[in-house]
């Protein structure tokens, strides 16, 4: 658009900041956009130092150009659906004392409840533990490798507590050929990555485990072909998800894809029922899905040499973490944030964990908070109005690298979705990332409380900067 | 919205008529949506004295009251799917040798090309011509009993064509107790109901007929509790369907529902795989669903004395038709309109049929065209601009008697559909309803060669409108 374009529009303001500059334009019944805003580089000289030296122009050609190709390997990629298999099995660094979990590296005493009950929780179900408290000991007792699932090819949903036993996704980029898992849904609600760990919780995994995870795997072990998952997430966000915290049309295309495979597999018709039944009783089936489908593209553009793109957020319940392509595995980590929309009927803020989960890898690749606009309907559970949900992904496009044109958004008239979040972009413009969410209870035990709309901590961005500036300028 | 809120809120003009009013104002930047339009009454005199005479105070009063009555029906009606029959045993008054057809009553010489197609088709399936020349002469020689599907609480997509074997919806109205009927999904292309007949027809005919239906039969056997059809096409709406032209979500959602059945039924592995198959072989398997929905909707609101509100609109391919509630049975007709929009590849508008099928009953209900602001996506099928198709809805409020809290569209902020279209404001206004639709080739034995979008012919509510004001007033 050239400068001409924006004079003959009708301007709509974004006001950064000042709430007082926005009321004035509302009271001239201009129609403005309300931004969370920061000062750029939050004021801090170091980072403004670091911004600057970022901004030379010979420095900041070298970092366009590398953003380029990282937003090239990010676009190009086709994860596909491969196959189902047990983390022990399939996941590399799996053992029997593993537990990943979601978000930067924390132990276990450092967790959040609903961490900490997740983490629990998968120790009795593992055999490890005979009840919770024995499990909280063994966790405390330094015998259980902790690791963070994005450091082994995974992502992890909420606590994102994957042990051995339990089924995962296999996915592979198949034009960059790295492969990405995750584990299963166990639907919503009262469940293990929540941090609840009563006997429901252990008895759903273990079904999930006899039942669910080998009728999933013998379906794709007759499905040669895999399932574009590129192509089954365009088609969602054409049908009004937006893939985070939205997946009823992913999860209904995906069943429909798995129906005639796990049809012929071989089980018995009272296995393929519960399947079914299973998977009809959320909308989150597919959730995971989209996770490590994004995740598999996003390990395209890791360690691309002067990129300031962001391939990784991710957030434990304490900490948020994020990576970035030209700093490598390095996290950059600040205080996880609240989680601001409606609670179920009986639940506070002040009942909320804050929050966590490897799932901010779908905003990561572009979609989730990044394509809101697609997902209208999304309000009534994550709050907010259908107008702020258009504009999410409209003032995405400030702070990211380009547009996915596989994955677009036809409300706005078919915009790809934004992609490749500009670490220099989010700091110069104090525009952070926009996340949407579910909210566990803080407490272990319990579950999921409400959803809602966050917001990284500025201080991840601040130090990936000054780590770049020191790297590459 | 009071008069003040008018005032203070930005105006977007909607210009009816006159291009050179819609030019300036756009040459002034001046947002505009231009519609067809034509004046009061259409300029005719014994319109304009019968819109008068609906106009006086106690004869609006009256009409106002009941198109209340039949909005109310129209809203509370529950349409459930309760099961597939074979229309021989299932719609009233079908015969062996009746064929029933789409649109108001038409002998098989004044029949269009594609509707021509149909019925020869159906006489050769139905083993009572040997090949389409031999039906030709049967279906002109008066044995064969035409009908419209719409008189035998029928719809039928494009031709409409029904005949005594094939297998048909059976949706009650569990509100109202009245029970509808429509034929199963051919997918879409070289098919029947857009006039092709050839041995590929019929053999997909055959398959429908001795494995789809008795399939489909066999597992809503199993499924006692029926099909809440209200609830999923408000699903469908939320996930990007307009649920006319664009059903992909409404058949994700409908296979979901019927799978675990399928599974369960009495039938081998293989005939449960090619019913998966040929469901996910085309977006269409739902479009008849939502059509027979719409249908035992929309006959709940038939009868209504003085009531004004339109029951149904259908095509022949010749003639457009409209009943309304207040005068029963009787049709009221003018010439089907052309269909504008994108053509397949190696195919203009002169190739052309025109509009035809009850598929109509959609945008009857408040869907369909009335709905296109749901689905974004469908500008890919039926063209136009994504605007286009979010104002389409916001217009055809002018013209319906109220909003279906039931049905809703997120992107216009949870607006229900625009329901009940009022003979009256479509003459005041001289705005016609809006459909979206399929376009069939005009000669007999081609098929689908793309969609666009058209209106009915104003004829149809002239006849009506003086009709109602010699009945009411």
């Amino acid at each position: 658009m050239s400068i001409n374009d924006l004079f003959a529009s009708t301007l709509k303001p974004v006001n950064l900041g000042l709430d007082m500059f926005a009321e004035d334009l509302a009271t001239q019944g201009v129609d403005t956009v309300l931004m969370d805003w920061t000062p750029p580089g939050g004021g801090d000289p170091e980072v403004i130092s670091a911004l600057g030296r970022l901004e030379r122009p010979e420095i900041a050609e070298k970092i366009d150009a590398a953003n380029q190709v990282a937003l090239e390997r990010i676009l190009s990629s086709q994860p596909f659906l491969e196959g189902f298999g047990q983390a022990i099995d399939t996941v590399p660094g799996m053992t029997r004392k593993t537990i990943l979990h979601a978000g930067p590296p924390i132990e276990f005493t450092r967790m959040s409840g609903p961490m900490q009950g997740a983490v629990t929780g998968a120790l009795v179900f593992e055999g490890l533990a005979k009840d919770v408290d024995e499990a909280f000991e063994l966790a405390a007792s330094g015998e259980i490798d902790f690791s963070p699932c994005h450091e082994h090819q995974s992502v992890g949903s909420m606590a994102g507590v994957t042990s051995a036993s339990m089924w995962v996704h296999r996915v592979v980029n198949r034009t960059h050929g790295n492969t990405a898992y995750t584990n299963l849904s166990e639907q919503l609600s009262k469940i293990l990555r929540f941090g609840a760990n009563d006997q429901s919780v252990i008895d759903r995994l273990n079904w999930m485990r006899d039942v669910f995870g080998p009728v999933l795997a013998g379906a794709m072990e007759l499905n040669t072909d895999g399932i574009d998952l590129r192509l089954m997430l365009s088609q969602a966000l054409h049908m009004g998800d937006e893939a985070h915290n939205r997946n009823v049309a992913g999860t209904t295309l995906l069943i429909q894809a798995l129906a005639p495979y796990i049809l012929e597999s071989d089980f018995t018709t009272k296995e393929k029922r519960e399947v079914f039944d299973f998977v009809a009783s959320s909308d989150y089936f597919s959730g995971p899905t989209w996770m490590v489908a994004a995740k598999a593209s996003m390990d395209a553009a890791n360690g691309i040499e002067n990129s300031t793109v962001v391939t990784t957020m991710a957030r434990n319940g304490v900490d948020f973490g994020i990576r970035v392509s030209g700093t490598g595995g390095q996290w950059f980590t600040g205080p996880a944030q609240q989680v601001v929309g409606p609670m179920f009927a009986g639940y506070t803020p002040a009942d909320s964990g804050l929050d966590m989960g490897d799932s901010a890898i779908t905003e990561t690749f572009g979609i989730g908070g990044f394509a809101m606009a697609a997902a209208p309907a999304i309000v009534a559970l994550v709050g907010g109005t259908v107008d702020e949900a258009m504009g999410y992904s409209r003032t995405m496009n400030t702070i990211t690298t380009g547009n996915n044109p596989n994955i677009t958004i036809p409300a706005l008239d078919f915009m790809g979705v934004p992609s490749g979040i500009d670490v220099r972009k989010v700091m110069e413009t104090g525009i952070l990332p926009i996340i949407n969410t579910a909210i566990a209870h803080k407490d272990p035990g319990v579950g999921m409380i409400g959803a809602g709309i966050t917001h990284p901590p500025v201080e991840a961005f601040q130090q990936a900067l000054v780590a770049l500036a020191n790297r590459i300028a």
